[in-house]
């Protein structure tokens, strides 16, 4: 199963090329995780733990440009011991075009110390009963 | 008449102080602004005038974070012989607290030499029709 | 007195008019603000009161596009009970034109409440010392 | 041989998590690559071919934050017909400590069509000169 929303696009993602500049996909799936975690229960500012990104990768089928809109699509790729490794795909909100696929790492840490944890219980069974198979 | 729209909040919005930044209000406004001059009928690559920004200002009354969402409205103040003044408001998309007032002056300027030209006809009429009064 | 500091554009500063993007222009006078105020001695995480921006407004006079860099120069207009005003300047690193003119205003917060608090005696004398005048 | 140029950060680069936000680790190389490729001759408005990323990736090691400024270094990997690879590190400018490595695989296409390009000779010696072995 996959997760996926709509990322709209803005005049200031568009650069001096007319399309929207690779730096914003990297936002558009931060975006999707972080909006997926914290509709699991993730707490961003007061929780016990945060996740931090460890390696991101993109590859660039087709440009996009404002005022289009991105739709991004989300599935875990693998749960580790104290990382999540996603799966994503960008494709245009319209037609649907493939625009991109990429990864995101993310390691959990507690949100002082900033040191490795698990994967908490409660974050691995979402993940698996939405994000996989 | 005015205009409205959704504007999506960012994971990477939010500053160190856990709320979206005070420039992202600009990139709203002026991403709504566009949005509908594109649908207007201003071509931003290859048309004949562009309008860019001459001036600006917010004044900012409540704080918003990601993953809440904004509604911007539009209206227009004044349609000067080379200037549109915008009047915006940024909402709650989910409650309607008003959260910031703003303004922008565009100036139409020719798309080569980026000097100023008269608002064309066609944009003033649909500025009259749709944002002012 | 004033101070002034440089400000390098990135190659997605620049939008599609090939110029560094209106809401830019904020990100350099906010950033030399809180760059200035760290200085002093305020601390963004764990200190007890932070800066917020209250209003802000920029006069656009001319463009400039990445890889050319900007130059912030910085004064106090007004130090108030809870607030401080601060004008802006925006020119070419290399040749000095004058790009923008700008004014932010910041409120001093308690940090944890986010109520408004007094200017801090160490702030006021920072400000009047380096700042004005 | 390498080349390598300072990053400084912004205020709105933090993000939520008070560090440098991952996407700006990408502003940084692209940044850091298109102000070579303009000091080689590359035109980005108006020459003959431009270069568009094709894919990228990053591995990050620690964190930074505002104020703190980065350095970013340049090589390049691989130059093949239409394409060039270069592999760069992200290091604090105080420090030197290592912050992060990363990957970018522009590829050269006409300003026109986007359609894939040879690597024009000119640039094909420059990055040979200067950013290999």
């Amino acid at each position: 199963m996959t997760h996926s929303a709509p990322f709209p696009t803005r005049w200031n993602d568009n650069d001096q090329y007319g399309h929207v500049n690779n730096a914003v996909y990297y936002e558009a799936m931060d975006t999707t995780i972080n909006t997926w975690l914290i509709g699991a229960g993730l707490v961003p500012v007061g929780g016990a733990e945060i996740a931090v990104c460890r390696s991101s990768s993109c590859d660039y089928l087709a440009p996009i440009a404002f005022p289009d809109a991105m739709r991004v699509g989300l599935r875990a790729a693998r749960i580790g011991t104290t990382s999540i490794t996603w799966e994503l795909t960008i494709q245009r909100e319209d037609t649907g075009l493939l625009l991109a696929t990429g990864r995101f790492v993310h390691v959990l840490v507690d949100a002082a110390t900033r040191r490795p944890v698990p994967v908490p219980p409660w974050l691995r069974q979402a993940v698996e009963a939405e994000l996989t198979g």
